[in-house]
């Protein structure tokens, strides 16, 4: 029975049907042609379901026979007919003793096992185009020629039947079908190109990081992956210079009755890890906050004091199930660059513009132009005094208003302990991510019973803000390297350069480049020779697929000339430039790495 | 029954006894002047035991009074009465049941105890002077006037009774003798240097770091403590860049498998923690090497790549008792400079000659200027072909003889897996501590199965070193804090200046006070101003109190010069300097930061 559980519809101008409709009975003719060929093939061919998708369709199918990608166009093909035939799509009830009777006669099991299993007073409905009938819920086009023929299979990967490992595997082929032919290529090319982009792919290749089955969802960064990792919070460190931070560094295994307090345990106890020390109940931490609030408390804080950002770079852990897990953009333990601000509620439109200010920088710095920002508000169950949420909305309003900042509102949608704000960002491929977040909160200030001495003297409870700007660390380093497919701007490449002599076995050409990577990596530069027996078109080949920022060759002209021919990836052509020249550019481009 | 613990021996010239036998009689002479005046005032006193031990003795006395530092100058009053009295000092011998009826007689319960619990076989003696007769196995001098008269109380502890959390609490008077006035003046002067420089009140004191109840032996370094705490590994990151060391980052939660693979899981078990995840069980790292093993494993290397040197700043976690932990010498989870270097048995000796420059330049660079350095060979129990470890202990031998090292040689204390160097330094007081190691390794490249091409392109097993310079970066704080006596160098400090403007109301001072602050912070000094109305005198004391390196002081003198008077911690005397100076000044102590 294909379902349509797609919330997402691309609805376009040229068809009176929504886009989810085509697809679906798309779906219908995909299936119609899988079986009409290999059933000529004399294959057994058995149907499981077939929905439409995000941006496509696939169909279950079972078969003894391993459908690959040179068998798509047959089947394509096939399609093809079956559209050009304009067969009548019709709608048919049957009572649940027919269809299971009409679904055993063609020997779809499956089928016959989704009639047993659907609920007694649910109508059965089938779709019919000539010698084909599903079971379907529909609704779909009125003949085949309305689908358009702008179709594409694209994949076929193993599935488990009604997704449990103990059913058994069968084929889904996934395809698409848009409205236009532009539409069609428009998409394959997204495909491609986040193809291209996969950070998992990608990571392989610019040795950057790897797994291993010792720790699932654990990242094993390689070093040009930890050049990156350290640049990024070398970057964060000094916005954090420029914005008044002071990082702190906290345990991360405490008593299980801490987070009892914070109130961890009683709502996130099943993404915790615990261990047991002399009969106490501890906790891996999967959060920073309860320690910067222990913080806190050791210690008394004035109004002058305040705003105090406490900044952590800790590692956290977070059970996640194995089958979730998915290269850096979703695993078990993973270092936000997290902060919390504790100040009095007066402080915070101020506080708010501050971070407002640091956190477009910061996008911005990333190349991530285009930021939409959601305001989440007051939910009904919810903590904090009613005034607390009035003043806390309308302080996060006008700071955004003040900073010319366009938002949604989602409104209820804050979080029991105060309202938030969440920066999406859209990368290279329009895809939408969400890094960073500002997020008030009355409750932990409540709950560790936090106090500052205020300007009478009394002693008055604080607000904290929870903030963090790229969140997790290993997560922007996935979207990143999709963002900018591998090529990093010079500030953070792992390799921003390298030297290689016209020959191998000139003894000039070497020394002048062992002299000239000397000098960059005394400057702090991470360049290297290349002066391997290796071909120049070999070596600049692999330069090319590093995808490192500057390539420097050097010739018997160029050593006589105290110059290099300098090649910026991407680029054709090279051109000559001074030594001196050479270190002026590099050092222009480490501004890039500056906070302002 | 006063044992006799310590194998240190203060032996001095002035005396026929060694020092322990006289601090073991002056330990009588504490516990007959304590039973003499707090008799005299009414009290029961009984005795537990009074053994001497490293630098002094004490005694364990129980007493329903509670003394204090007050009672000491009457104890030792009493003390010098006695020897006075000259009173001779005879050694009996008793049998068990004399010993009992005697001890019984004199409501020493503890003693009946003691000897109650001695094995039948042992021979019960008592030393009598005067109207004392206490159980003890001796030696002791011959009379009371025998014993210096340079002798002092320290302190007052609490106790348990046999050391048992299940006994009584008893009050243990610790105290000293030496031979001469002034070894007990160079001592009483140590102690109260050791107390002065303890890094636990100075981690208070200058707000580095706090300890709580939540995570026991898990320091929380506050903002100036995580200063220090990033600053090091900055420097160290300098060193590795120079020795060109490849940082990775590695997961700190792994399969219990891999710790079976590593030997860790039956060698160490009890000193790690264990967590369960979908029914594995994984262990928290307590060390970094099998994680770089598998690094190691998920690359192909040949020759031309080694030596290759994996640094990880990884934080492991560690069981410690609870009872044993102490500040941040003794912890359960802290951070090593550590790392492994993968390299054919022939690289070894060069690797190591590299390995002793780097050591030196560090532990110079913290001004431990004396350097011991000790050298295991194998043990009985080893593995390993006889000739790597001859091949290893020669190559070892070789580079420290060839750096001009004095060694020296534990011969069998070796682990099992290969010789090791370790390098103790001595601090400003004369302790000793263990820094660094150098310990290569031929069992985990074999349990890991790890290959290298070698020359002749046939697959060879490396060996590994296992390295740390400063060790665990937690414990090396603790050490250096009492090395320094909390007065960080400059380019460690955390506060490395604070600009003082004369008066508080003067627009003009702290307008230029704020604007040389803005311009040194931009620079990347941590300086700050303190225009707080309060006195001068305060904030000199409190400069002086927080050891932060340079006071700036602006006057209006200094406004209109554009200059400051600038004092140094620990001088008196101020002088006053131009700012441009003063930039140079602070440029040329940043300097220290540098591994040349």
């Amino acid at each position: 029975m294909p379902n349509n559980h797609s919330n997402h519809s691309n609805n376009s101008n040229n068809s009176n049907y929504s886009i989810d409709t085509i697809r679906h009975s798309a779906a219908h003719v995909m299936a119609q042609a899988i079986l009409r060929y290999y059933s000529s093939k004399g294959f057994k061919v058995q149907l499981g379901i077939g929905p439409n998708i995000e941006n496509g369709f696939y169909y279950d199918i079972d078969i003894n026979y391993k459908i690959t990608e040179s068998d798509f166009p047959l089947i394509e093909s096939e399609m093809l007919n079956i559209i050009k035939e304009d067969l009548s799509i019709t709608r048919k009830i049957l009572d649940r003793q027919d269809a299971l009777h009409f679904f055993s006669g063609l020997e779809q099991t499956l089928k016959v096992e989704l009639i047993q299993d659907l609920p007694t007073s649910e109508e059965i409905t089938c779709y019919t185009q000539g010698e084909f009938t599903d079971l379907c819920r529909g609704p779909h086009v009125k003949k085949t020629s309305e689908i358009p023929v702008h179709f594409k299979i694209l994949s076929v990967a193993g599935a488990y039947w009604r997704g449990s490992e103990d059913q058994k595997m069968l084929q889904r082929v996934y395809a698409t079908c848009f409205n236009s032919a532009n539409e069609l290529k428009d998409y394959l090319n997204f495909i491609e190109d986040a193809k291209r982009r996969d950070h998992r792919k990608l990571g392989r290749e610019l040795d950057l990081f790897v797994f291993d089955q010792h720790a699932p969802g654990s990242p094993f960064f390689l070093p040009n992956g930890a050049i990156i990792y350290n640049e990024l919070i070398a970057y964060i460190r000094r916005l954090y210079r420029k914005y008044d931070y002071k990082e702190v560094i906290t345990p991360q295994i405490m008593d299980a009755e801490l987070w009892h307090t914070s109130g961890h345990y009683q709502n996130f106890k099943e993404n915790m890890f615990f261990t047991q020390i002399e009969n106490r109940e501890f906790a891996v931490k999967p959060m920073n906050c309860p320690g910067h609030m222990v913080m806190f408390k050791h210690n008394k804080f004035s109004y002058r004091d305040l705003p105090l950002r406490y900044a952590d770079f800790g590692r956290i852990h977070r059970y996640e199930k194995s089958g979730s897990l998915a290269g850096l953009t979703r695993v078990r333990t993973f270092t936000q660059d997290d902060g919390h601000i504790f100040l009095p509620l007066y402080m915070v439109q101020d506080e708010i513009t501050e971070l407002l200010t640091m956190y477009f920088a910061c996008f911005h710095h990333f190349k991530f132009e285009k930021i939409k920002i959601n305001l989440s508000t007051r939910p009904e169950k919810r903590m904090g005094a009613e005034e607390s949420w009035d003043y806390a909305e309308e302080a996060l309003i006008k700071a955004l208003k003040a900073n010319n900042c366009e938002y949604n509102v989602n409104a209820g949608d804050g979080a029991f302990y105060g309202p938030k704000i969440d920066f999406i960002v859209f990368d290279a491929l329009k895809r939408e991510h969400q890094l960073g977040t500002i997020q008030l909160d009355f409750q932990l200030p409540e709950r560790f019973d936090l106090k500052f001495v205020n300007k009478e003297g009394e002693l008055e409870r604080p607000v904290v803000i929870h903030r963090a700007l790229l969140g997790s660390l290993e997560r922007f380093i996935g979207i990143y390297i999709e963002h900018v497919a591998g090529a990093f701007p010079f500030w953070l490449a792992p390799e921003q350069a390298v030297i290689v002599p016209v020959k191998n076995d000139s003894d000039k050409q070497i020394e002048f480049a062992n002299n000239l990577s000397k000098k960059l990596r005394q400057l702090g530069f991470r360049v290297r020779v290349d002066s391997r027996n290796e071909s120049m078109n070999l070596k600049t080949r692999q330069i090319q697929t590093s995808k490192i920022p500057y390539m420097l060759v050097v010739g018997d002209r160029e050593v006589d000339g105290n110059s290099v021919s300098i090649r910026k990836y991407g680029d054709k052509k090279s051109e000559t430039i001074s030594t001196i020249a050479l270190l002026e550019l590099f050092d222009e481009l480490m501004k890039e790495a500056s906070v302002g």
